[in-house]
């Protein structure tokens, strides 16, 4: 990072103007029963300060007199819970189809993090104004990120209206000062943006991360109830090289380390073995561990991809993720739900493995409980907050509809929201962005993208060594 | 099939209103020069009489006076070739979402064959009209479809505009008539709809058609000059069964039979082996063979997928391909795009093969020489057909463009695309289709479907042995 300027506090972020009382009168609801996900039909969804207060058949909701509620036609649509990306890099757009093709250490050592070296903070702020107009039209309401500079993506998180889940990214090359860094942030910024931000802290990874460092994350996250956020296993290869050189697994590295104790969203894990299991069957079960896996990018980098099965087996939930757009391309956690349902088949040869049901479980369920929100997101529920998609289904593509749970994860899209809403907020009407341009956006970028790109001065952020 | 109503004539069709002349200003080409795929900025696309006629820069084009071209601005925007589809059977729209998450045999013999029964010509023409909606909203202007009541296909084909490469489907329990039928059906249509139809002979597969009526389909289709549509080598077990059966391979099977004398379109070819390859070499030197790939739905089926690399070693085309949506779920064969690109580098374990240009020219050239229409369709360029798509690249997800081949490629997305054109005839002007409607189609066919699907009469089409 070449600006040190100035951090931000929540003081200076802005909240988005709009009403948060809500009535989706007459719609489809995916609601999650004890016996599954089911979809009732005519069904009235009520929000009131941001909170779903009800779910009821239609015609019994009414709404307060003098209220400015605002009423969204439900009919031919479905209410469903915003997407969660368990694992992003948001600024990260700013690279999207620079580093394409190659292998992951020419991705790191040869191009991203060389020209990670030319970003600033204001290079962050913009760059994740683009990503938040993108995961908005995608139906994402929270975002677990990953990066430097994250105040600027906590005010981001604020004006644009999304729910966040930020970590301030280090290194042990950063020295003691990192994990400070990384504390601040989380300390300050934890319930801000109206309580739509939780923060957590973020070593970067085992390989990158000094074991020391890691326990003293572990201790500090322990001390101030945080959550924990690191990349962990990400390949068969890199479980295999950590064998090799520490005769313990990434996942036995973090649990020697003690971050097993703590809370702990771990990105990837593709290369978890059945020796990790039990370290992550007791965290899981005291509820201190989450995975987010993001299979567009491993297929395109030819990895193997998270064990959804090992995991399911050891009451771990595995959320869903895009991880930055460098090298997924894209931060749509819709299509993340499909291409897992379809690569989890296909990685176990067995079509009947994870039904379309079970998929919509991981993208709801799941995918709050890894990033520490369990029964605060990820259902239409009484109680939850607000964070809702208005679904067209309408789309030639999803007609005629036999099985709502498999025309949403097998031919549905994120093209198909009217409507995204964080809070009882509406972000995104009949696809009309709210709270963030686009246009204005990219011109401002576009005159960046050869500084950000440059890799003349020699020089990288880091040396990837799985 | 339960009805067995009078065969339609090409005479029955009708074809769309609409002008064929077109001028697409100031817009990005996608142009295939010699060292490959290459964008052109600010050129101006001349069509007239439904053929391009000029590609040149801005300012150069000028519109005759008293023509009734429609000039489309094309700013912010990208012409590319129109999808073509190497392999659908489009009426099984009506069957999406009733056959999930099941092996490929109880797919074939507990629901979808059983299901094939319950099928007249009138529901066949419904299902495509849903299909051909949902093929011009996804970018697809040709389509080789495989299926029943081949002239109501038809028929649909010319009413909508499409362009279509259509055989009818036999299997050796029709007797002598199957081919017949299937040969009556290729000489009829062929060259209707002005042109936009093209026929092929359509046997359904090695092991549903005896030898002797391969053979009779090879000597059939050379003598008439036409296509041969067919499945082979579905799955790796298929060619593991053909080999204990025959001591031959599917693809031995189809050129003992005589197929790889004739121009043959292959489907799906996951099972080819490095056996075969001598006898595609040589019947791709001559133009004789192509394969359709359509790779969701083998991820979904838990199958491998096609061998491109293999294939593309031995200089045969590889043209991209959806399947029928009761398996891939869709009809965009954009997103069979980005699937080939992912799972063939997944596949490899090697992410800088097949790069983003590369899996463009599968997605036009190679498709185009795969369904027999090499020189026709699948460029932009003077005397190729008007098939074109109007696509904007406004979408954050595109954004910002470092590389436009990655950002059609691995973050584009048939939502993108604002008009359909084929021969130079709108289809779809700003996302609204001119020559079909969808909800009136849904609402007819939504009370056929509790027939469509019964399977208590306890019959099939066939019985699925791979």
């Amino acid at each position: 990072m070449s600006d040190a300027s100035a951090r931000l506090s929540p003081r200076d972020a802005a909240a988005p103007a709009g009403g948060r009382d809500l009535l989706v009168r007459n719609t489809t609801v995916l609601v999650h029963a004890e016996e599954g996900i089911r979809f009732d039909e005519h069904q009235d969804v009520v929000v009131r300060d941001g909170v779903i207060v009800a779910v009821e058949p239609t015609a019994g909701a009414e709404i307060a007199a003098g209220s400015e509620a605002e009423v969204i036609d439900g009919r031919g649509r479905l209410v469903m819970p915003g997407f969660i990306n368990c694992h992003s890099h948001a600024p990260m757009v700013m690279f999207r189809g620079v580093a394409e093709d190659v292998p992951a250490e020419r991705w790191f050592n040869e191009l991203i993090w060389p020209m990670e070296v030319n970003l600033t903070p204001d290079d962050v702020e913009l760059a994740t104004r683009l990503a938040a107009a993108e995961m908005i039209r995608a139906g994402v309401t929270t975002f677990a990120d990953h990066y430097f500079s994250m105040d600027r993506i906590a005010k981001v998180t604020a004006e644009t209206g999304l729910r966040g889940v930020l970590g301030d990214t280090f290194f042990s090359t950063d020295g003691p000062a990192g994990l400070q860094r990384s504390l601040d942030f989380a300390l300050e910024w934890r319930g801000a943006a109206e309580g739509r931000i939780t923060t957590a802290l973020a070593p970067h990874a085992p390989y990158t991360v000094a074991d020391e460092d890691l326990a003293a994350t572990a201790r500090t996250a322990i001390e101030h109830e945080l959550l924990v956020h690191v990349h962990a296993s990400e390949s068969r290869e890199q479980t295999r090289h950590s064998l090799e050189r520490t005769g313990l697994t990434p996942i036995q590295v973090l649990e020697r380390s003690g971050l097993l104790e703590a809370r702990t969203l771990i990105a990837h894990g593709i290369g978890v073995v059945p020796d990790d299991v039990p370290a992550l069957r007791s965290a899981a079960e005291a509820g201190r561990v989450g995975f987010g896996s993001a299979p567009k990018g491993y297929l395109k980098h030819g990895f193997a991809t998270t064990p959804a099965r090992l995991l399911a087996a050891a009451g771990v939930p595995v959320g869903l993720a895009t991880d930055g757009a460098a090298s997924n391309n894209t931060l749509d956690v819709w299509e993340s739900m499909t291409y897992f349902a379809l690569v989890q088949k296909a990685t176990e040869a067995d079509p009947s493995h994870l039904t379309a049901r079970a998929v919509l479980d991981h993208a709801t369920t799941q995918s709050a409980a890894a990033v520490g929100l369990a029964g605060v997101v990820g259902q239409v529920a009484p109680g939850y907050r607000a964070d809702l998609l208005v679904v067209d289904l309408g789309a030639p593509r999803l007609q005629p509809i036999h099985d709502l749970a498999a025309a949403l994860v097998y031919s549905g899209r994120s093209d198909d929201i009217v409507s995204t809403i964080v809070d009882g907020r509406v972000l995104m009407r009949d696809r009309e962005l709210l709270t963030v341009g686009v246009e204005a956006i990219v011109a401002e970028l576009q005159p960046r993208l050869a500084r950000l790109t440059d890799r003349s001065h020699g020089t990288s952020i880091q040396d990837y060594q799985a």
